[in-house]
């Protein structure tokens, strides 16, 4: 039986050290900042009046996937699942992208894997209308493996201060809409090299087909899907209350970071299939289902929390553009 | 004779892969960004208006410091290391800081050292009036070692348009006025760890002192100098034309980013006294002059471009705050 702790993984130290950086982030705090740490973006407001315009900003990296995609010399998705992960943690908030920066650190710089990620980062930032405005490539022989790199960035969105989603609106009896992924986006990765370690060594995950076809490495780096066109014009309905972006914690972990104190989340685990690429890991590593729903989005990418009168209209207008759209549950009191 | 190459660090590779980074970000640019990739900062106007706010955005690391520090146990300025270094890259665009966002990755996520690094980010911000509005931390087994970690973050400034500092004002017989650093502030690691190998195995460097008592270990880790607030109000005066911060590539390369097509500097390197520091590294491992121009600062931390006929009142007014300010050179058509 394989779990996160098995794979390296401590989501406890990380709970821990979050704790202890949000505390030192609290004594930087200018009167500029909305929201404390810990929301899928940090807020700065540039100016007093409630229409104010605010900064909403992020910061995050493609974990342990970039070294599954080493593995099988699949690089070219990496740069764009940054850029639409860091999208949808602002989208979240109800904001738009407006530039990102983009963090390569090399063992060796390898100039044309480094090429091929700013081409795959551009891409992303080009569909969304995002300026990619600068960033750092930095080689570092001694901290990285010769072969090996990371990759992190930072977004920069806007949203005017009276239509920042940050769950506070969010009342009981609201209803849980999910939105597919398109397969683990970038969370879940280190459990997933553990669970298909054999097949990793042994060089079968390019061989191994799942149903429709797919080889089991194609269904792993499939980039992180956008959320921003879908939403479009959406993200201002009068009827969202909150948006939650599922990444490592998975569903309810990251849903309850825009639930206000005193409410609860009631979760229709069987409302949706779930992508075979989740059942062929839990089942070849027996993974417990708590550590699958801790550690994956199990086929669910983000969530729209919705007026419960308004639901019926926001999943037609939600429709148009994803027409898999699904009631998922309810916030409870 | 130790060279950068020699270390494994090649700025040949580096400056490939900018300007294969440069050419993919050039496709991603909307007609909000102002310059290039490839200035201190990246350009993005929130307006129209020749008086419209531009937000300076810079992505940064700490390189190789870090592995310096682990080897040390000195990790307490590595964070603001980070935060003065991205003021500083901002600081030469003409921009005042807002807010930061730092990327800190483990092998084995280690609390205490993430309490430390994020203590110091923030005093370094503190300091300043930077926001640490977010940030991410990863684990992640496989890619780092269990006790290395990288550490990287991102800083959004803002400058009104016509304020900003970009070399376009520089013209034949501008000064360039020095202010010195504060040791190697945080480029050049990679040289100096492979220069002082021997004494890094044999844990030498905490007793090998400096002429004044220093030692070596409290020379190298010294953190990063912030010109902030030795600039204060002189960053918009008429006689500043341009500023550069003396990082990777050293005094000319860095200086020349500010310095437009047809100029160039005429650098008295006998102004100034070389920090004992630098001496050390270039005896030690018979570094060639060269190099040590390339790789390193040699004490000057920034450089302000100032109009000739301004330069003494300039250096009058900067003396307040940095007496040790000094004329170190001129630019020549």
């Amino acid at each position: 039986m394989v779990d996160y702790a098995t794979s390296g993984v401590s989501l406890d130290r990380a709970s821990e050290a979050k704790k202890l950086i949000a505390k030192a982030a609290q004594t930087t705090f200018t009167p500029q900042v909305l929201r404390d740490v810990g929301h899928f973006g940090g807020f700065f407001a540039l100016g007093d009046s409630p229409t104010a315009d605010v900064l909403v900003a992020s910061t995050d990296g493609v974990g342990t996937k970039i070294l599954l995609g080493l593995q099988l010399d699949m690089l070219d998705g990496l740069g764009r699942d940054l850029v639409h992960h860091s999208i949808n943690d602002i989208l979240v908030c109800g904001a738009r992208p407006l530039f990102f920066l983009d963090y390569m650190a090399f063992g060796r710089l390898d100039v044309e894997i480094a090429g091929r990620i700013a081409e795959s980062l551009a891409a992303g930032c080009r569909e969304h209308g995002v300026a990619l405005i600068g960033g750092e490539t930095a080689e570092m022989p001694g901290l990285y493996r010769e072969s090996d790199f990371d990759l992190a960035g930072t977004i920069v969105g806007i949203v005017q201060k009276d239509k920042i989603l940050d769950g506070s609106k969010v009342v009981e009896g609201d209803v849980l809409i999910g939105l597919p992924s398109s397969g683990l986006h970038t969370n879940g990765y280190s459990l997933a090299r553990k669970v298909l370690e054999d097949k990793i060594a042994a060089g079968t995950l390019k061989t191994t087909r799942l149903s429709d076809g797919q080889s089991l490495a194609q269904a792993l780096m499939e980039p992180h899907r956008c959320y921003l066109k879908v939403f479009g014009d959406l993200l201002t309905h009068s009827g969202l209350h909150a948006l939650s972006h599922i990444t490592g914690g998975g569903i309810e972990d990251n849903t309850m970071r825009v639930v206000p104190k005193g409410l609860h989340l009631q979760i229709d685990w069987g409302s949706w299939t779930r992508p075979e690429l989740f059942e062929v890991i839990q089942k070849h590593g027996e993974v417990a289902e708590a550590e699958m729903r801790r550690a994956m989005n199990l086929g669910v990418g983000l969530i729209a929390i919705v007026a419960a009168e308004r639901s019926n209209e926001f999943i037609a207008l939600l429709g148009k553009r994803e027409p898999a759209a699904f009631i998922m549950g309810h916030v409870s009191a």
